[in-house]
């Protein structure tokens, strides 16, 4: 038996000391870490074949994220090639006292499937849906 | 302005490396902090207040989790008092690469307010509905 | 030539800023992941095969734990069938400058053999005591 | 006294294996944590006062990196405007049986000063070396 | 209410990947760490005072320890000065399968009041048992 | 094609709040931790096989490293012999904000080749510069 996808943020944790920086705000790598894992898991639902990351791009830090927040990074895959697709990363921060929900990060990651993934050959040019 | 509480996982991330066991499946302690954490972001959401775990019961793994699966860790207030609740958590474990899922570990965490939330005391016996 | 199992806490650290919540206490899925090693340790040195964590019960938080405290768990093995025990783990914090020690957290942890250790199978209804 | 800045690697660490990912080869979002450190220490150096990530672009990957390797991010401030500074970012990785060396990761980060650095209005225009 | 000081290892854990160098075994690092920690608790009972690491001479590897092997560190105070004490740390590793133990590390590590204790000042010439 | 060894630190990295110890300063552990990391880079690529630590020697700790600091281990091969190595090393903290820099530990390892490595029975006596 197999429980179902739920629809939701793709990657999310509790903000917690060990991944601040000295100011005391979430680490912008940790950021990136967090919405990098993300983009694996969108891209591997999509393939269903093991990825890898080959870069990303226009990654932009929009507010400091917080101890004791909630971050979510929700991932969609926008474009998909034979081999590569290109998933869209939003990290939200949630004030867990007061419900406040924003915007913190986004940005854009390419992923390579490391072996062929035979279902791709014929559905390279069907757009998709998000994966997560 | 604030981004919708999304539906679906309270916590999620992919099995690392530094999670594991020296058998290399995912650590009992680790599946249970994940647990934790999920607990306490469903208590704060219920509550929007600080809250802390008191305990926890009816722990129960099902199988091991891989490295590279996908964890979710989902959290559902069960009951609520004046000042405590029980949640239940529900960890699924995806292999990203057949998509299959399935229950991994279960367990109900006891959490505490550790301040005196107004709202609560007249809602104290409403049922609730999940947090998450 | 093998040193003797020396009597003392199963498990024991110093509380460090990385395992610690966004209230500067010890983080509580820390604190249980220490005791489910030393459950995993006196388990396995009163079965010495491999054995792994089933489930937990009856754990309970009496008091925040501080940075720089000395954490001790303390592991006893309480019953043992003929693949499984039940092991009884306290959590003592000590303040390291008063000297101050107190019960910190409890619980009891099921501990299941991976393999059939012959040597059970003649002694299962002998009481045990402590395995640490 | 204060000793000089040494030339060199501005970040350089060996791989471990709390680093990896699940297919035992340097996790791509780890990879990106240091060149985010790595961008800091330039533009900290540069501006001398406290600077945080605004967004990064053009992250490439070439190579996986293996554990055991050698990483070290090279950083050099490349535009600097009044308030703002463009760091490029490259990741060697060295075999350190072989020493074989290669690079495996390359980005440019954009760093913000969080106060107005005095120094800053005069010099704007001039072209700068590198901090590193 | 205070709970006697335990005998027995000063510091202790079960060996996880995320200590581990690429070569599989304990790092280095993590060990002298450990011993560090070990040396700290003993020093901090000793004095009850706030202590700092000042140094460490004769640090030898005998043998690597392995994952998921048991780590004790026993550190013992051996001798004291006015602001200073002198602590000896051995670190012994136990194969929890086979019930093997064996010295794996020794050292000796420097500790320094970071405070005048007042109750020193009397007493430093006093032979010290082992605060661990 | 393979890239130049860049002069300059060995190991170098900036001191994040995971790394601290409850005083809120780099935790001597982490220090050591770092300088035996520095000296196995040394080691290995002055002998290009594999090497490890095999004991460390005359450990100082002379400031405090605050986090925020960039800390840089610089690591020498002082003597090499049939089969051993003897690196100095020393941690410089830089603070990046007044550009201040400051010895701040220092330390000697010594590392053991662990297969025979060739090239060495020609070279035992020959004095050895910096390998990094």
């Amino acid at each position: 038996m197999s429980a179902p996808v739920a629809a939701g943020p793709t990657i999310a944790d509790v903000v917690f000391p060990d991944q601040l920086n000295h100011r005391g705000t979430l680490f912008g790598g940790a950021a990136i870490a967090l919405m990098d894992r993300a983009a694996f898991v969108a891209a591997s639902r999509e393939a269903r074949t093991d990825v890898v990351c080959a870069g990303a791009d226009g990654i932009e830090f929009a507010h400091p994220i917080e101890p004791g927040d909630l971050v979510e990074a929700n991932a969609v895959v926008e474009r998909r090639g034979r081999r590569s697709m290109t998933v869209a990363v939003v990290v939200i921060a949630e004030n867990l006292r007061t419900g406040e929900r924003r915007e913190a990060v986004r940005g854009t990651f390419h992923m390579v499937a490391t072996e062929a993934p035979p279902q791709w050959l014929t559905t390279t040019e069907a757009p998709q849906g998000a994966a997560a």
